[in-house]
Order: structure tokens, then sequence, then C-alpha cells
């Protein structure tokens, strides 16, 4: 039933941009990416002496440079390869920390052809290594985060090389993983759940 | 005076390149640059599940990218980036690594020009975090090479940053370096030294 004004003129609910942006302003990822997201922590990190961990550049093969001056090269050919390891890595507390960061837009569970196999290889290694090693991902359409430890993922991922399904529940989520609150800043603390599984 | 044959013909020794080849497998670097050494020792590391230690791709910064068809992306102007970090990275029985590798032609000193500000100031933040930072020079000229912990480089570029000299004396890498004598495999065994350091 529609909602009318005391004159009987229909209700529209207003899309009025400034007034989401505004209430975005703390809370929301204004439109961000997870990548975007994670930067911001580490920026966060690296400023307040708390941790040195950054994205790897993305590998890009190289097949042709130019070079119109001495000191300037103009790639003018090249070609981007798939990442053999993950893409964020550095220290905290001289412990060394390694992460996938994932979004997807599914509401009901993370579909697993968003890792690679050589990513969960490398993964494996590193946890082998004793190196604090997880996934983060973001429910972006409901707006949740989780961090996975690498030990739940990889079950998760053998049980799909072995004929179970191709994704992991975001009911598995729940149980399983930790969820990240947003918070003011950074954004996504996600060394805070570091810091508890630590202890 | 020349060393003739019975025959009285004169004998001239031979270059054969399968000897030096021989005598080049297991105590040369084969023309090698230092980074294929130590991409080398890494991979040793990895396939004998020493450590997971990497080096990160070379930043580049796209700017255009035409997509001939929907699975393929071409890359067709880009541009180097300076790196903002050291060259690799990676974990050894739990422990943060990360260093920089550097040769130089110089045969009496090291010149600090090929290390850069911001990777000085990174170092120093893995530092404060407690990770195991350091500097890998290979003396080409001379064959030799030191790990110098980040504690001594940080002086040294201080001293540079006061007016002292721009260069590490080798004498200096003599006093306040660990030499690495190359062996078997992996030839350049930098992880011994930070087994016996950490000790």
């Amino acid at each position: 039933m529609a909602i009318r004004y005391p004159n009987g003129k229909v209700y529209t609910p207003k899309k009025d941009q400034s007034i989401v942006k505004k209430k975005d302003y703390s809370f929301s990822n204004r439109g961000k990416t997870l990548e975007d997201e994670i930067n911001d922590a580490n920026e966060y990190y690296l400023t307040h002496g708390i941790a040195v961990i950054y994205k790897k550049p993305i590998p890009i093969q190289v097949v042709k440079v130019d070079y119109p001056s001495r000191s300037s090269a103009v790639i003018k050919e090249a070609y981007y390869r798939t990442a053999s390891t993950t893409d964020f890595n550095g220290v905290y507390e001289g412990k060394y920390i390694d992460f996938e960061a994932k979004e997807t837009e599914n509401r009901t569970a993370f579909p697993l052809k968003n890792v690679h196999l050589h990513q969960v290889e490398h993964m494996r290694k590193v946890v082998k290594q004793h190196g604090i090693c997880f996934l983060l991902v973001r429910f972006s359409a409901i707006n949740r985060y989780f961090y996975l430890p690498f030990e739940h993922l990889g079950l998760f991922w053998d049980r799909m090389q072995t004929g179970g399904r191709k994704s992991i529940a975001l009911s598995e989520f729940e149980e399983h993983a930790i969820e990240i609150s947003p918070k003011y800043a950074p954004r996504i603390d996600y060394l805070e759940i570091v810091k508890n599984l630590s202890v």
C-alpha cells in the first residue's frame, strides 16, 4: 500500500546522494574496494608504528620498452601475469603476516574460484613456516567482513578437490571465521584478530 | 719461454668451454646476476621446505591497456616506478625476513647511491617491528659476498647524511658484515647467517 502525504500525494523516498554520503562518512566503505580498505588499514598501521604490511605490486611481464631519452623508459608492450603468491605480506611484532583479500557480491557463499591453486599452495608453505596466514573476505552485498584462518580455507579447498561444494557457505564463515566489525580507524582492523588469536 | 710438444710444435692452452663450464659448475656464478643467485637460493629454500622468500614484482604504473578480446589484455603504455620497499621478503621459521640485494663493480667500496632513502626508511620500520633486515652485497669484480645487518647499514647511511663518506669501504664490510662463502647448494646460503645470528 502506498504511503500518502496529508495532501493525498503519494510519498516517494528520495534518493538523496548527499545524505547517503554523510551517513557513509565513518561507517561505510564509500564505494571503496576491499583492497582500498586494506591499504587504508596498512597505511594506518605503518604511520602508527603498529606493523609494516604492503600490497605486492601486480606482476607484469614486460615485452617491449622504448627509451625516448637516456633517463626515461616507456613500456610499450606488457602483459599481466597470474600472481603466484598472495596479495599482502609484511611484519607485525616480528611475526610474518601473509594474506589474500577477496570480495564477493554473493549473499550466501564465497565461490572458491576466486582463489587460485598456486595461492593455496603458497599459503600452505607459509603456514608450515609458522607464518600467520589467512583469507579476508568481504560479502559486499551484505557489508560483512570475515577473517578466515588458512587452516580452515585449506580444509574447504580440499573438500572441493575431493568433489565437495565449490564454495564456502556464509554459515560456514559464521562458524569457522572471525567476523570483523568495521570501526572508525582503521576501518578494517584485521590485526586486532591476529592479536587476539596469538594470545 | 714457450712450452713445446715432443714434435717441436708450440703448446697453446686450449680454451675448452666444456672444461671451464665444469669448473664453474659448483663454484662460480656463471655470469648470473646477484638477483639470479638469490632467486636460486630462494627456490632451494622453497623446494626443501626451509623458507618461503620471494622477490617482489617490479612496480609498474599502467597507463593504457588494450583489450583485443574479452580474455586478454595488452598493456600499451606503462612506466617503471621507484620501489618504495626492498626487493625480497618472506618467512623463515615464523620470522619475517626482509632484504635488499645489490652488486657493485667497485673493488674497494660500496657506493651508497645504490640504496634509496625510502628503502632505508622502510628497513628502519621493519627493524622496529623486530623483522630480520639486511643488505646483501656482491663485490662482483672480486667475487665476494657480504651480509650487512641493517643496524650497520643505518649507521653508514646516517654518516653520509651528516656529511661523511658516500660509500661503505670494503674494509668496513670486513669488520661489520658477515662474509658469505659460496658453496654448492644453495650457492649463496644467506639463511645460514640468519640462523647463526639468531642463536
